[in-house]
C-alpha cells in the first residue's frame, strides 16, 4: 500500500481534549499514513470558523486529498460553516447525542465546556491534595506518612516511578508515594524495613535490563550506574525480591504511563475514574 | 423533570481512557440524572465478558432501567456477548471505523491498545524530560535555567501554578517552570529581577480574592496568610503588575486544570498535541 500524507483537524468549542482523544484512537488503527495534525480549540465564533474553513480548503488543495475533521463543536451554526469546506467531518456529538437523548428521554443541554470544566469543587481539592501528596512523597521522602498513601510504587532508579505517581495523582486523585530500591538494599533479599508495615500498598515497577541501561545512559552516560552489567544485577535482584515477598509488579518496558497507571489501578482494585 | 438514577459502564480492551472520555463528554450534557459509573478496562476474554454481561443484567433489574454502555472493544465476539445483556450499547469503533475506512481507502487494523500504548520512544523521552524539568523548576527553584523553559507561570502562593505545570509536562511535554510572587515583591510595581530576561515566556495565573482565601484557609486556617484582606492585597497588586508589564494572564477561578492548560497553550502559541 502506498504511503499517504493526510491532514487531520481537531475542532472544539473548548479544550479539544475529547476530539483529540477520540480521533487519535481511530487514526492509530490505520497504518501507512503520515498525519499532519492541526488543533483548533476554543472555536466559538463564525469569524474564526470561516478562517478555519478557508485553511481546510487550502490544505485539501496542497495535500491533493481532503482533510479529516474530528469535531466536538456544540454550536450547529459553527459546524455548518466547517461542513461547507472541502473535508470529511466526523462529529461526535452529532453522532451520539440523539441516540443518548432517546435512551434518557430528555434533551441534551448542548453547552460547550462541560466535559473538562470545573464543576465539582470537592473533586478539584481531592486532585490537588493528591498532587501535593505525590510531590511530598517522591523518591522515598517522608516514609513516616506512607500509611496515608493509596499506593506505594517501588523499583530501582529510573524504573518510571515518579511520572507514574504524578499521572495517578493528577488524573485519578490517587495519593501515590514512591520509594527507590537502591544497590545498598541489595545485600539481602528483603524489603527495606521502612516498607514492612505498608506491604499491602506496595506495587513494583520493573523493566528489561537493556531498557534500563538505555534510559540511564541518557542521564549519566558511561557511568557504572548506567552500565548494562549493573542494570542486569539490579533488575535480577528486584524481580527476585518481588517474587519472594509476593509483591504485585509489572514489566513497564513497552507501556505508556497511561497504560501502566490503568493496569496498576486495576490490579490493586483502586477506583479508577477519570472524571470523579 | 424527575431525578433519574442510571448506571453507565465503560468497557475497553485496554485502559478505558477513550471510552470514558467519550461517555463523560456526552453524559455531562444531560442534567438531572444521578450516574453510577462502572469502569471495566482490560476486558479481553469471553469469560470476563460473560461476567460483565451478568452484572449488567443485575444492574438493570436493580435500577429498573437498563444501563448505558460506552465501549471501545475491538474484538467483535466480546462486544457480541455484551450486546446480549439488557443494556444500550454505544460502541465507538463500530460507529466510526467504517466511515474512516471509506475515507482512507484502507482497512483498520482493529487491534487493541494502540491509542495509549507506547509507540514512539522519542515522544516518551520528551515527556519524561518535560516532567523532570517541571519538578526541578517548581516554585522558583533554579531560575538560572529559566531560559530553557517553554513557559514560566507566575502568580501568588496557591494560584494553581504547580498542578498546571505538571499537567503541561505530563500531557503535552511542555517544559514549564513556575515562580511565586510573594509579599516581599509587593514593595514596588515591578517584576522580580530574575524574571526580567525571560519576560516573553511569562504567563500570569490569577483568581478572585475570595477563592484564594478559600484555598489558603484549607492550608493554614485563620492565618494572616489566608485572611481575605491579605488575599485582596496580593491579588490587587499582582493584577496591576500583569497589566503594567503587559503579561498575558488568566483568571483561573472556575476553570479546571485541563482548561487552564489549553487556554495557556493557545494564547502562547505553543504546539498543543496530546499524542505527540
Amino acid at each position: 500500500m502506498t504511503q499517504q500524507k493526510r491532514t487531520v483537524f481537531y475542532l472544539s468549542d473548548r479544550t479539544g481534549i475529547t476530539a483529540e482523544t477520540l480521533g487519535h484512537s481511530l487514526l492509530t488503527q490505520f497504518d501507512g499514513i503520515e498525519w499532519e495534525t492541526v488543533n483548533v480549540p476554543f472555536l466559538d465564533d463564525r469569524g474564526k470558523a470561516n478562517e478555519i474553513a478557508a485553511q481546510i480548503d487550502r490544505t485539501a488543495e496542497r495535500d491533493g486529498l481532503r482533510p479529516l475533521v474530528f469535531s466536538t463543536l456544540q454550536q450547529p451554526e459553527i459546524l455548518e460553516v466547517i461542513k461547507q469546506a472541502n473535508c470529511r467531518v466526523y462529529d461526535f456529538f452529532e453522532t451520539f447525542t440523539r441516540p443518548v437523548e432517546e435512551e434518557l428521554h430528555r434533551p441534551s443541554a448542548r453547552k460547550a465546556g462541560r466535559s473538562h470544566g470545573l464543576q465539582h469543587r470537592l473533586s478539584y481539592f481531592k486532585r490537588i491534595d493528591a498532587i501535593n501528596y505525590v510531590l511530598a512523597h517522591d523518591d522515598g521522602v517522608n516514609p513516616k506518612h506512607f500509611s496515608q498513601a493509596d499506593l506505594i510504587l517501588i523499583g530501582v532508579s529510573r524504573s518510571g516511578k515518579t511520572p507514574t505517581c504524578l499521572y495517578l495523582g493528577l488524573q485519578y486523585g490517587i495519593a501515590a508515594a514512591n520509594y527507590p530500591l537502591t544497590p545498598d538494599d541489595m545485600t539481602a533479599l528483603q524489603l527495606p524495613s521502612v516498607l514492612e508495615n505498608v506491604r499491602s500498598k506496595l506495587f513494583g515497577l520493573t523493566l528489561t535490563p537493556e531498557q534500563l541501561h538505555f534510559i540511564r545512559q541518557q542521564r549519566r552516560p558511561n557511568s557504572e550506574y548506567a552500565s548494562l552489567v549493573q542494570c542486569q544485577r539490579e533488575i535480577r535482584w528486584q524481580e527476585s525480591l518481588f517474587r519472594q515477598c509476593n509483591i504485585a509488579h509489572l514489566d513497564a518496558t513497552r507501556i505508556s504511563i497511561e497504560e501502566i497507571s490503568a493496569i496498576i489501578l486495576n490490579r490493586c482494585g483502586l477506583k479508577r475514574q477519570l472524571y470523579g
